[in-house]
């Protein structure tokens, strides 16, 4: 078996991690993290390959920079200190499908309801909204955005294949979910990424309160 | 073509931008401002006029008063650093129209989805609540706000004559809500018109949320 | 006409000011006094009478200590810096007939929905909840807390005289709402004034969600 | 009748009465324990047994450390300066049946709204969420949470009874429901607690909207 990359401490990922812990405690305060639920990632270089993860059962209003680990390209934490997430399989596949610089993963209240209310339709059409526009490559609000929705599961290689395929299938969407249990949105780096977890978690919120108000739609 | 005003930086204009930062992350904290949604402007000078005015594309969780921008009365940026918001056309109508200090543009869940539901009639009445009487000049909570929808549009110029249009026809509202996208309001001055932001943010979730219990009212 | 009691600010009244300012900027962020809407006093001393009020038309959310005024029984601004809310005889007239230490004043969401939805019956009651519990003289869960409801209006002294009437004739009330405007509340002290906004405002809250699951108890 | 035991404060007390006083604030920020609603307790050493509780009566908003109580198996408060709130034995109970380290108890609205809709069924079932593996022992979504509901009663020692008879009869439950009351649940140590709180929480608020969005489930 291969050695994990050697790896010092530089001081980009000090910064990277502080990011990640300041965007978790962002992301908790709205709700979106609550408990031990979601995480996130952010790609400190590309070659060799290392990511900068979220460790597993943490409470994420409480993370800190320190707390975050550095896995490479096959999921191994490259220094010994905590497991990563049990997403981290996930986070490195949107990666690679992508080319994303930073994952996010939420699980709100409204995107854990629409996950399952849309389920059967394999996923949620969002459209004419002009909050679309915030997401990366969209000019106007004449936008249809595909949210495709996963059938979750605990089997992470299998998931990050259903992932791949979903991914490979609509390439031009910022996001999916997992059946009542949350959504993964990506960008070219943290901020962006950032800004696409807002935009999709605000039109997330609007569609599900539009159809409270007028279920004909649903 | 005219050259833009020269400027040097005065301390109201410091002032005026730090007071811009500071109301784009309170209202960024209450969801009214997600992503890089919204934009924020208000007056610094009137002859030569100059508004300040926050950049395109920035997260205004994250906005700071360096960020801010200056712009003449033809929209151009009289120090070259970014590139405004792409709705400094309809800032710069409403100021005129209106003589407003400032200028403030949300995207609420509640106000988007409103400017949907009610589009077909052209725009929303809101009557008879006390907390009417914060707008400017509204002494009675006998009074009947009229709150017109107008569809939204990418082409900037037409927007604004559309806008100018109806606040011509309509001279005593105090905002307006472009359809599927959010609203607009000011003041003669930034706390007004963040005053009157909240207050009709209020009576916008007050309505929808009434409409919920009571769909007779629709 | 009896000149107004000449005052010498006291460290009390220090006290009492910035504590008025801290739960203004408390109920603010909660989404309970938006705008300039609502406002908050709280006895001095009882002989001669003093009441700390806040200011007339400032926004909540940035009132500071050394905007709060001082008035005597008659409504009169001991120290003439500026004028206080119009609502000032309400406040008044509350302290006089529950021998009040303070009065606070909210206008939430749910109070204002719930003020009209209940109008025609005259109030709202509020049974069998544990949070009950927290309003004074309530010793268990079976206590049955009428909530009554007063149409609006602008002429405050005849208001006052209405409010005097509804609460003679409901000795026990923690509070009332005024029609599609907001609720009182009051407390021996500040303190106690702020734990029964918090309780009212959440049992409201959650009145009103309940209709929304249940209309058959509308 | 034994005198309680003797007692100097330790530094660990210190630190938990911190903590406990974090999570309050936290929590009341969250509207989970607004008033003087709530109770929270964490064990601080076993034998001889010893709880650190909070007072009864106080606004969880500002719980100080310096207020946290501690008292013995039977509930008599070790030094004499205040009252612990009248739901010391339901902790007791807790901490005994359960092992716990932590008890917290939350008021919130969506838990208040659903201990009473699912009341006349004993208790709500939370089915196949992600969110359910945050709680201590779940290792799947593909679990059934019971979340017992108890009549409420002012009686501590014959609830403390009812609630023995339901834990034993329910060994796998993280938490509990009183009707029209509010939620407690518990962990290893206060910060499991605290996870298993915000995890029941917004588990129960998932399930009240989506109920609102289909009645049908209901």
């Amino acid at each position: 078996m291969v050695q994990p990359t050697a790896y010092i401490p530089t001081s980009e990922f000090s910064v990277i991690a502080a990011e990640l812990a300041a965007t978790a405690k962002a992301l908790h305060a709205r709700g979106w993290l609550l408990g031990t639920s979601g995480n996130l990632s952010a790609v400190v270089q590309r070659d060799p390959f290392l990511l900068a993860m979220s460790p597993s059962g943490v409470d994420k209003g409480e993370l800190s920079a320190e707390q975050i680990l550095l896995v490479d390209a096959d999921a191994r934490v490259v220094d010994a200190r905590s497991k990563p997430s049990d997403e981290t399989l996930l986070h490195l596949e949107i990666v690679k499908q992508r080319q994303a610089g930073a994952v996010l993963h939420t699980h709100s209240v409204w995107n854990t309801i629409l996950s399952d209310l849309f389920a059967d339709g394999g996923g949620l059409t969002i459209e004419g909204y002009e909050m679309l526009k915030g997401l990366a490559g969209v000019k106007t609000h004449e936008h249809r955005e595909w949210l495709p929705i996963i059938e979750n599961s605990q089997h992470m290689p299998a998931l990050a294949t259903t992932i791949s395929a979903v991914l490979t299938q609509h390439p031009n969407t910022h996001g999916f979910l997992l059946r009542k249990h949350g959504m993964y949105s990506w960008g070219a780096n943290l901020r962006e990424a950032r800004r696409h977890i807002e935009i999709l978690e605000f039109l997330i919120e609007t569609v599900g309160r539009t159809l409270e108000l007028d279920r004909s739609r649903l």
